[in-house]
């Protein structure tokens, strides 16, 4: 990073974090007199009576909705086109992501397609994406029921086109949500392994905005407490899913996570990962991020090592004399999250398709590739998916 | 602090920083086409070509704009009025701050009363303010051109109404700066003695804004970065005012310290400041907090003395076993700053007057004596202005 960096900083968000501020929903003002609520195909919004308490805040607030709940863990575009249609139809005024990542960015994508014409791909850019500019949508209200994706605070939405097996994250300035509730009690619920894969998500924004050659001061201090926080708070958070401390600390480190993303940037290790979940959409996006993550990790280890030290620095709390001790914190805090021994193999992926990952990475979000410590060749593309590959 | 705390973000301000970072307003999408600049009274806009480089690149943007160049180091509220009244007669569709804290401020409430009817008291909270609501305001652009106020990040306007000697912070969502440029090369030209003033004024934003009862986990962040680059490079940059680095890194502490300001508060040290400055407006504002402050923190030393540890581990970089350590790295940043013997006595202030700064204080600002770490009584309020009076 440059002597005297030159960067910006704006996130309109306005975020409303801690325990209880769900009921929030029934006092602020909300941008309009009905809602589309948007939640995952799943049952957990309803029998953990998440939807319940949404709609009844939102009542109290003279707020009608809707409800869309056919959202996949890998959320597809077709969903995303039919809600909006929904919306258009029904005159939503503003669309409410209730869940998980994949819930809330499909709220993004859904805010954009209900104002604008055409298909959803018309506006992405990568793959086979147009890139057309999107200069309106709905408000977006983003409620997360899991620590991980940061999307609560960052403009990005990643939607499958599953018809060309692309997955890409599509966000301008109007996909910041207009408000995030962040409200750990929601959280409490998140069975072990799902915690770790989704805290290791928020790890990943915040360690690769950290290396990311975009790095700013501003994105650095978010990334460097959220690794501090996940390093210490993660652990505890799989290992005791009713310790509301440790689940605070997590999902506040997860949203400090989506500042990074939304001031600095992720790096290639989402694009591996996102062309192995556009290919296997059962493989969780935290999981293939930790099967990728040492191989990936020590691919740089000689290119940033100031930086290793400094994540190895507040993640020990101790001064870091080489580089390689964020990589071996990095191990230790797999092993304690019980994810130290991701097979790739489980969820169907097979040796031979590597190479068509290599390329599928390139084509869909080559732009990260940019913003690797240095440009990687494909042949290190394919070596890191090799030595990840169990 | 509670250990599951609630707290909220929300900063709308698009920030631009770096040097030669003033140029975007020639490119970046302004809001509107006739643009009315504040300047101060002095000569240091004109001299230093500030203005005319700021009027060029508008003029570049397409974009209009008038001068009003008569604000005070303390800003008054006819000022305030007057210019109001000509933005409303020619037009002006947004509202740009150049130069320190005053301009900037003013210009806040400028936007303010070019929208709303009647007198800016009206609508100030404190003293003898009406507390009105305000609903509507002109966008706002802050180019600062010193560090100090952090006011470009916070939607803060200090104002001092002449008659009543009541100087007050007033503020609400619509008085954040729409964007703001930092630009470090603006400041090149200050000199030593107010290149001090000016940095221990955010210097004490980002200590009040710690130690306050409203501090969050995320004005903690902002807080102690701003503290330990503040005492790392205010000293170089007093000491050498071309040195670029230092310049650039006490503006992003100044920065980072008005980001406190928006998510936590300053504390009575600044209404014990305002009441003095009130009444004797040649005090430069942080002459007078640098002068209160060893008296102000040493009163509160036995009542968050972890906070102190932690101010005082980021400025010596070394772990703090005494909360003392804080005051006494204060005492030498002072010293090295040529600011550790400022005399009260030399801006006109009489010892008989400290009693009536006490009401003041109270009156026009006694809501952040709310936010100290314990109520003081104003006996105590009293000792802290004697110890500090020479």
């Amino acid at each position: 990073m440059n002597a005297n960096p030159v960067f910006s900083l704006h996130i309109p968000t306005r975020i409303l974090f801690g325990c209880g501020e769900i009921k929030k929903l029934a006092t602020e003002t909300l941008p309009g007199k009905k809602a589309m609520i948007i939640i995952s195909g799943g049952t957990s919004m309803r029998k953990y009576g998440y939807l319940d308490k949404v709609i009844g805040f939102l009542t109290e607030n003279d707020v009608a909705s809707i409800v869309y709940d056919k959202i996949l863990p890998n959320p597809i575009k077709s969903h995303v086109m039919e809600a909006a249609a929904i919306c258009r139809e029904q005159g939503c005024d503003f669309i409410i992501g209730l869940g998980g990542g994949s819930t809330i960015d499909s709220a993004k994508a859904i805010a954009v397609m209900a104002c604008n014409d055409g298909d959803f791909w018309n506006y992405v850019t990568g793959g086979s994406g147009k890139g057309r500019p999107v200069t309106k949508a709905l408000p977006i209200i983003a409620i997360p029921t899991t620590a991980g994706t940061g999307t609560e605070a960052d403009p990005w939405a990643v939607i499958t086109n599953e018809e060309k097996q692309e997955k890409i994250g599509f966000g301008c300035s109007l996909t910041f949500p207009a408000l995030s509730i962040i409200d750990p009690e929601l959280m409490i619920s998140i069975p072990p392994h799902l915690t770790a894969y989704q805290g290791f998500d928020a790890f990943f924004h915040a360690a690769e905005g950290f290396i990311a050659n975009c790095a700013t001061p501003i994105s650095d201090l978010y990334a460097l407490e959220a690794i501090r926080l996940l390093y210490k708070y993660l652990p505890v958070a799989v290992n005791d899913g009713k310790n509301l401390k440790a689940r605070a600390k997590v999902a506040w480190a997860s949203t400090l996570a989506g500042l990074v993303e939304a001031t600095s940037s992720c790096t290639s290790e989402h694009s591996m990962e996102h062309a192995m979940s556009a290919y296997y959409p059962q493989l969780p996006h935290g999981a293939g991020l930790i099967a990728l993550s040492e191989a990936y990790f020590e691919t740089f280890r000689n290119d940033c090592m100031k930086r290793y030290m400094k994540m190895a620095d507040v993640m020990t709390q101790q001064k870091s004399n080489r580089p390689s001790d964020f990589i071996d914190a990095l191990a230790r805090m797999k092993k304690e999250c019980h994810v130290d021994n991701i097979k790739l193999s489980e969820w169907g992926l097979k040796e031979e398709d590597l190479p068509k990952m290599v390329q599928n990475a390139r084509d869909t979000m080559g732009g990260l590739f940019t913003l690797d410590p240095r440009p990687l060749t494909d042949d290190e593309v394919l070596n890191i998916y090799r030595q990840s590959y169990k």
